[in-house]
């Protein structure tokens, strides 16, 4: 038995979908994002801030708990959501993306991968099934497969192989999950940016049988068009009924272009790492406060937004923090872009189920074209 | 006419007393202690928190503020209490001691210090008229005369000679200072740790007259007993009826001492600054939450704490996010730490209130000494 997902409402115009996914913490409403909680906080949040900003769900990093603090202790302190005092749904990678990414003199072969830690350098060996009992002492409520996120651009011959590796890696995941903590599976299609390796993903995923399924290697340098193109020709292949992940993207167009090819689930470090960056997201663009045409603008970060941040800050005043290194500088820019992704997700939410989402994208792209000025 | 100070009770086996203060912008309990917020924020505090903990009033400091973002720049963006978004009391200092900290190449004479900002060298004339001048263009509600704090050890004739000066520079402070904003001017009582030079500055200060007296130039290196007999030996000289201040105090031992012996307001950047090095304050004594010994301990800091940080989070987790230099750990550290400080002054003020002053101090030390196995 899957964990349920309901289908609530689909666009006439497009292959946007409103819908409902059920975890063991909760209900969460798609299409929705995930702020990335990578060491077991979102950066320079309180659980409680996450919520109140319309966060229903956050994302862990497996790889990242697993070297620190270690997912026995994790668990031993009552797994992940009371430890980081986030008691709504978690969904947890596998650790596959980091260790490609972060781990040290890595090396793949049909077990798993070797690689040494970018901690401490110590020796480490990451399998499929390490991974799931990783995930599930962590408490996950959505478990992802172990898989290699293929660099790109790759050769077709390696794209092959390591999605055929990756398929085999996801059999060994299904088989090593356990179920009855009421935890859910998510299958990862690979494939590189070939349609007919992504779709023989797609099939033999499916035929291993997951509770949703998530579209990986995307993001990883690739224009947009050939993002939105893999997405065109691989989401029509996958089950309607089930929920589709599109992991680690993106900016907000591509959200909007995500939902409007079907996607129900979006996570990227994008809001919170761009915040701490001074790079803040508004209706109109991208504001970068640290520009000295701020120094004594006396208006908020975006005069349309109804947000904490906006309802109290000067762009002035948040120019200075971010010059002066203040803590609080993060603290509120990170509030002000979750606020912004987590909006644009429930605006999107509301038009699907009015029928508007067709006029909802026409004004998104209107409004930005109106701001080119703040462009940093 | 003096801003209102009401004393409403006296403790009958000390100097200590509890009082009302009169702001423009609110009333302070005392004996009260303020955060200090040295670049127009309390590091890694939302001024909403700082009000739910408890904070009635916190400090500015006039040197950063005056370097970056500059005063100017801070009035035209309607005052430090609207640009940092506090609406309560704001003490500013006068910069004198960071320009005795921080300051490079200084030079002092009658006129002011000559100094290179530490920020970009940039050289700079601090005076007593431009200090006020600052105070004012921030919109403090309680403005501090600009002194030299004389260093530790110093030679006698340096004392005398420093004091007398920065009794001539408080005196043009005083004729400086325009009082129609409704801001409070407090003098600061030097002499560094001569019985007779504290006396003769504060017999010099009485008579020109201020809002509220401090003591300045202590916990500059001097022992806590040295620290304890300067009060001592000052403040039954200044008059009952106004305010006293004791600067850049201190310890939670130094605060229930300076309560006993007759003071009135506290700042110091201990409990902030220990925060964000993981160090911990609770009734039993301080707790370095880095310690291996913590690494899985599922206890909140304090168990007799009824903070938000003690009631959702364990040591095991502070210390993961600390060792993971991760934003929470100064946010949450802090929240704790200033909780304690300012709970600290409740109970020392509900103490006063009921006549159990002498209990509460029993009671504070015998606390401690049960906890030694706490200190780090």
């Amino acid at each position: 038995m899957s964990i349920p997902f309901e289908l609530l409402a689909t666009d006439s115009k497009s292959s946007a979908r409103l819908g409902r996914l059920h975890t063991a913490h909760g209900v969460v409403e798609t299409p929705m994002f995930m702020p990335v909680g990578t060491q077991g906080t979102v950066k320079a949040m309180l659980p409680e801030t996450l919520r109140q900003l319309g966060a229903q769900i956050i994302l862990g990093n497996t790889y990242h708990l697993f070297l620190r603090p270690g997912h026995q202790l994790v668990k031993k302190m009552g797994g992940l959501h009371k430890f980081m005092n986030w008691s709504g749904p978690i969904l947890t990678d596998s650790g596959g993306f980091q260790v490609f990414s972060l781990g040290k003199l890595r090396k793949i072969d049909e077990d798993g991968v070797r690689f040494q830690s970018h901690l401490d350098g110590s020796h480490q060996l990451l399998t499929p099934e390490l991974s799931i009992e990783i995930q599930q002492a962590l408490g996950s409520d959505i478990i992802m497969v172990f898989d290699e996120c293929i660099p790109y651009p790759s050769t077709r011959e390696y794209v092959v192989d390591s999605t055929e590796r990756s398929m085999r890696w996801a059999k060994r995941c299904k088989q090593a999950h356990d179920r009855s903590d009421g935890s859910a599976l998510f299958g990862i299609v690979q494939g590189g940016m070939h349609a007919d390796l992504r779709q023989k993903s797609v099939a033999d995923l499916v035929d291993i049988g997951f509770d949703g399924y998530a579209i990986g290697g995307l993001s990883v340098g690739e224009d947009a068009q050939t993002m939105y193109e893999v997405m065109e020709y691989t989401i029509p292949h996958l089950p309607e009924e089930r929920p589709r992940y599109v992991m680690g993207v993106g900016t907000p167009e591509n959200l909007v272009e995500g939902v409007r090819r079907g996607v129900d689930m979006f996570d990227c470090v994008m809001p919170t790492r761009n915040a701490r960056n001074g790079v803040l997201f508004t209706g109109f663009g991208k504001l970068s406060i640290k520009q000295e045409r701020y120094v004594d603008d006396p208006l908020p970060i975006d005069p349309d937004c109804d947000c904490y941040v906006c309802r109290n800050y000067s762009r002035a005043y948040l120019r200075h923090i971010y010059k002066s290194n203040e803590i609080l500088s993060s603290m509120l820019n990170t509030q002000h872009n979750l606020y912004y992704y987590l909006q644009l997700m429930e605006q999107m939410r509301q038009a699907l189920s009015c029928g508007t989402f067709d006029k909802f994208c026409q004004e998104f792209y209107l409004k930005r074209q109106s701001g080119v000025e703040l462009e940093s």
